[in-house]
């Protein structure tokens, strides 16, 4: 079970996270790629510190949307999914150049990944994207044989994520933020859906029915005042479950 | 000799050139990035053009400037341009691997290309991203000692390239576009230019001092009503002297 | 009857439309606002030729993306949509203080005069906007009492809107463009359904129902082979009717 | 004597300031316009912030560069500079409309405001923005007769600002960032200048000749660890030399 965290996104004189701080507790930094968040000198610095601290390096394309920082959707069709996610993977790629390492894994960011997991034909563009540059793709961990087969038929591997501070619907998506107790705040609460992940074992979801959810990696903020805390009790999480 | 020509210029609904009908005239096309010009879409139908006529492809990264194609300077230290070169030429690398072919060459745009050409510092960044790149780069042909040492010390091969339609000081530098009888109008001062670049030959400066200016390939400009009938012109000019 | 057009759609260094041949036959210009397309230099270029011939000024604001031209949906909520609107109006009055002229109107573009007529809470977010500025809108020609009462009740005059190249559903929607027959391309048939609207009389839906759209102002398209011939012949129409 | 401080420097969903804490203590808010930073939402927020302290409010127009943060000079001929100015003030001014509140007056922002100071060609495009908008426009405070001749001409007045934090050249200019000393970082020394500043007496340049500023407003800094103390410790100055 890995630990996966969104980085790099700052811009220009913008501050955003705390990546110095997190980047020693993850195993797997999704790096913004200047449409959402971030710019090309933010990203070698994001690079060198996952680098630093041995940290795989995903690209983290998003919508074109500094505004909205990515999270409202933009239509594309499957198509220009595919230049999107080319355009923007291969940019971090270049700049990784400079500091030979790869780019490990691709995960698309807010509106764009969640618009993947609602849309086949969106996430038919962004396994396009990812047989063309042979990268696999961090989803909301599913079970969803059209999306498996589509994946497989490409030869593209999914990381199957998980999310310890959301609750889930009783078909496995994420219940939408705006619904009550969908944001899980205590950290107990948080601890035990990850053990629950870590296990493979059946948790409940938002209507308390019992689910189980199969993922290779844990999802976790960087911003935010906790977000050090709960992410060093992660990291203690898995490594305690690590054998 | 080889014909290279600024290609895939236009922007969302805002076209820019005659690509379809320059292209297969050219030699090598020169790709904007997103920054100046162009965007993901744009440039995937402009990778599949060059290939659909062998066309080699460029990266032409330019400074983040829409409204002023880049042609406006914009102060970035020696490591943001390399930043700002990896993350354009990466892109479109990224692009490219739609179409299965490779970006062979970086040509600095606008802006850019002129900073490059008198500020070494700036020249310094090109060939750093150049080199982890491990392409050439096109730049305003030259005999200076200095930039000649700095690519060769990086293993970065050199082109050089002439300009059919713009006189010349009497130190190689482009005459600056606002001094009387810079750029050239008359089709037949453009031959004229361009069969001196092409044998090699000695010809004017805009001071009427003989120069020598040795080119491995001949800068077009694919806008303006005449662009075609030009281009045409100078691939026979070309083609006539190939041997 | 007013004949109204999109105009100043250009940006930097890429040009669309054919403003300087458009402008004489219109009454009032639509001028994008730096958004989805234009820039303040484009913005005093466009007030100059609308003043020089007369024509209303219209603010034309949209949605902040360039690559889609303002022709895809970016949510916002009905305040942010004030805001929007605010931003780009008082962008074009701050323009027009140059040209001692004034804006007379605002016209939402693309998506988001689409959007605006979908969703109610969007265009109160128009409206309220509008009503700080104290001016009027131009919206699709609509019997939709919630939409005339929410802008009488703001004290904000409409301008309503006919189309005469595009075909309407039953209730009095413009047909999408993706159905067949949607757009109306005989000149003939885009002259009958322009004399219709003028004289206020029935025709036929797309689905051959009898409708009756009542309109102040028919929209055209500036852009296009045939724009200034299909404006031309309009302009006659309306004239001949004029009394 | 007024505290002059920069304001709604956030964009979307990065911060920037601490402006909820800073605003109490100032006098004039220099608003960013959204082309280096700031967004529509953003301005709106601003703008009821100031109101709800009584602060007056001033359009801070800059550059269009986010990730330069509007530091970086961007080539612009007179004419463009006043556009650039019509278009942010404009946009500001509609934001205003919201809250019923006006704007007060005009501070071009970083590499702008320095740049208008060095080429008096630009400081007239600054000034032809607030002739049109009947504006003051807000300076480095200047004894200049071109500079002083210029905007009287205009009838446009001038704010002369003073710098507390900066060390002076001999001629009453900034002395570059970078010169050894340029930054005044010791609470006294800030407070000493500003007790000079504030009381119209001498005090010295950065090579310690004995320089008169004349201003009408100090200009303080909101971000930074030390802002809030130090805008304190600025207004209590100026509080007690009231009278």
């Amino acid at each position: 079970m890995k630990l996966n965290c969104d980085m790099g996104e700052s811009l220009g004189a913008w501050t955003m996270g705390n990546d110095a701080q997190i980047m020693p507790y993850i195993d797997m930094a999704n790096i913004a790629c200047g449409f959402h968040a971030s710019d090309p000198d933010i990203m070698s610095d994001t690079v060198a510190l996952a680098k630093q601290h041995g940290v795989s390096i995903g690209a983290h394309p998003g919508y074109a949307d500094l505004q909205g920082f990515g999270r409202r959707s933009i239509f594309h069709t499957s198509a220009q999914i595919t230049h999107l996610m080319l355009y923007q993977v291969g940019a971090l790629q270049g700049i990784c150049k400079l500091h030979h390492v790869n780019v490990d894994y691709i995960k698309p960011h807010g509106a764009l990944y969640n618009d993947m997991m609602k849309d086949v034909e969106l996430f038919k563009g962004v396994i396009e994207a990812a047989k063309q540059l042979q990268l696999p793709v961090m989803i909301l961990a599913t079970d969803n044989l059209d999306y498996l087969h589509i994946a497989q038929q490409a030869n593209v591997p999914l990381i199957h994520e998980g999310f310890v501070d959301r609750r889930y619907t009783n078909d496995k998506q994420l219940a939408a933020r705006t619904a009550k107790g969908a944001v899980i705040e205590s950290l107990d609460d948080v601890k035990s859906q990850a053990l629950s992940l870590i296990r493979g074992a059946m948790f409940n979801s938002i209507d308390n029915v019992s689910i189980q959810v199969e993922a290779d990696t844990l999802c976790i903020h960087g911003d935010g005042g906790d977000a050090l805390v709960f992410t060093q009790h992660l990291r203690k999480l898995i490594d305690e479950h690590a054998t």
